[in-house]
């Protein structure tokens, strides 16, 4: 019982990195020319964040460490960009399987950083790093606005998950009970937005530009 | 009398902290949707230069050794989110708290990184890739044109400003002293450029368009 | 001749630093106001994608290691900034110049890697990183769009040297001779691309904007 969760989080961590590369490439699709790029673009996506998040750890890069991560998410690229058109179709699944790469990509993140000794608020960093990081670097390369500007609840659930999991954890509940509310809740909450497509309630939402440039 | 600089480095590093989330938030908030994404981009402005330092430099990212770093920056995200209406008023005091907080973090690095053994060299790029690393990320990810593509005097203050520090630390001037005049150079030259709303002069100017795409 | 290939390898990086200086100057000029600016995207062009992959391979950035590269790239920008107007009627020389920069770096940087015990397909990942993350970091940084959405085929003559080369040192074929089988190929399709404005081919193309946005 001991090792089950480990390989649990593993398994979480390859299903993340072939929905990642999968959405990936069907975001950047539209902009790019060339499959080659493509394919680059889908890996950037699938394991960008994590390789941010270890190079901010100071920990040796997971697709070093075990270059099957790459092949996984040229594997995942390559699904993507073949069946492109059946993709097409189903729009919205693709979206409930990004929100669930994201929430797993944010649990194992937060385990790994805890793991390697780092506080629980350092963890909640890195969870968001690993869940945005690949799909804001990738939207960068294509020159696409970022999740960042979006009215979308993006960011909102992987923050709101992350706290709740690290709460949990250090009220000393079982880590797999702890990581599977946190993922139902990053998902959960993530998947509402889609079906109903909600955004930033009033309340939370930035008032009219209030200044046009204030650091220039 | 030996300790005083270390601490008066760390404050200085918490009050360009502080500065950097406010006018974080305030340069981020008319492109940007959710509170949530607000706080993240204030967040980046004030640690992303220094995280990329440490990155470089090898060494343990700042906010990982010390997380009230993130609170502090978290704090003034807040505190420039909650006080739009009034910053707008103040956009003046704010582009010199910029400054400021951009004058105090080239030296806290350049200091950090010849602490760690760098060459002089290495301490400019450093105290240059900290003083702009966090606002050209910020407007990377809220899709703004980077300070390195404006007319505005910016960079141009930092370099100088840093150059100063490590020729007066290489003339064997005492280090407080020398601080001192690099970051009432660059806090200078920079309020100045504010203030007469200075620009690149003519023959520092690039010519226009010499080639259209040479690379690509 | 055991420490031949080292020195020879050395100065491939060398050249290759220059050339991305100069090309970099040119193409960050037209959107670039001021000179220090240009100087700071030269450099960045230069030296940055190295930077990336030594940070990914958690090694020590090589100019941190010899800071005599930063000069180099400081004195390959100026020399652009100051034969803009030259550069200007030899702009396929550029182009040339930059594939063979582009190709000395990615060999160099497999080279590296194998070095440092990383697995071959890390090599090829790094030999990538090296030879387009400097010009794409320098397009993120000017607001243009990066080589990663253009038609023009950039990545893909590196990554088919990156592969023959791995494949000739894994089939045991001399390293000097496989580098330069290596560098001819990078450098022989480049150019023919650039000599006969190839663009991706049809069936590699990807088809007309699939989705939308499928991750937002």
């Amino acid at each position: 019982m001991e090792e089950a969760p480990v390989d649990l989080f593993q398994n979480y961590n390859l299903v993340a990195i072939v929905a990642f590369a999968i959405t990936g490439v069907l975001a950047a699709a539209p902009r790019t020319q060339s499959v080659v790029a493509l394919i680059i673009l889908g890996v950037v996506s699938a394991v960008g964040g994590g390789t941010m998040r270890d190079i901010v750890l100071g920990t040796k890069v997971f697709w070093i460490a075990d270059f099957t991560y790459i092949w996984l998410a040229v594997a995942g690229s390559l699904a993507g960009f073949l069946a492109i058109e059946l993709f097409k179709r189903w729009k919205s699944l693709l979206l409930y399987l990004d929100a669930l790469g994201a929430a797993l990509f944010a649990v194992e993140s937060i385990n790994k950083s805890v793991g390697l000794g780092a506080n629980p608020g350092v963890g909640v960093m890195m969870g968001l790093i690993t869940a945005i990081g690949g799909g804001v670097l990738r939207d960068l390369l294509v020159d696409r606005p970022t999740l960042l500007v979006q009215r979308d609840l993006y960011a909102t659930p992987i923050v709101l998950g992350s706290l709740a999991y690290v709460a949990l954890l250090y009220f000393g509940i079982d880590r797999d009970v702890s990581a599977a509310i946190a993922i139902v809740l990053i998902f959960g909450i993530r998947s509402a937005a889609i079906h109903w497509n909600l955004v930033v309630p009033d309340w939370l939402h930035v008032p009219e530009s209030p200044v046009k440039d204030p650091s220039s």
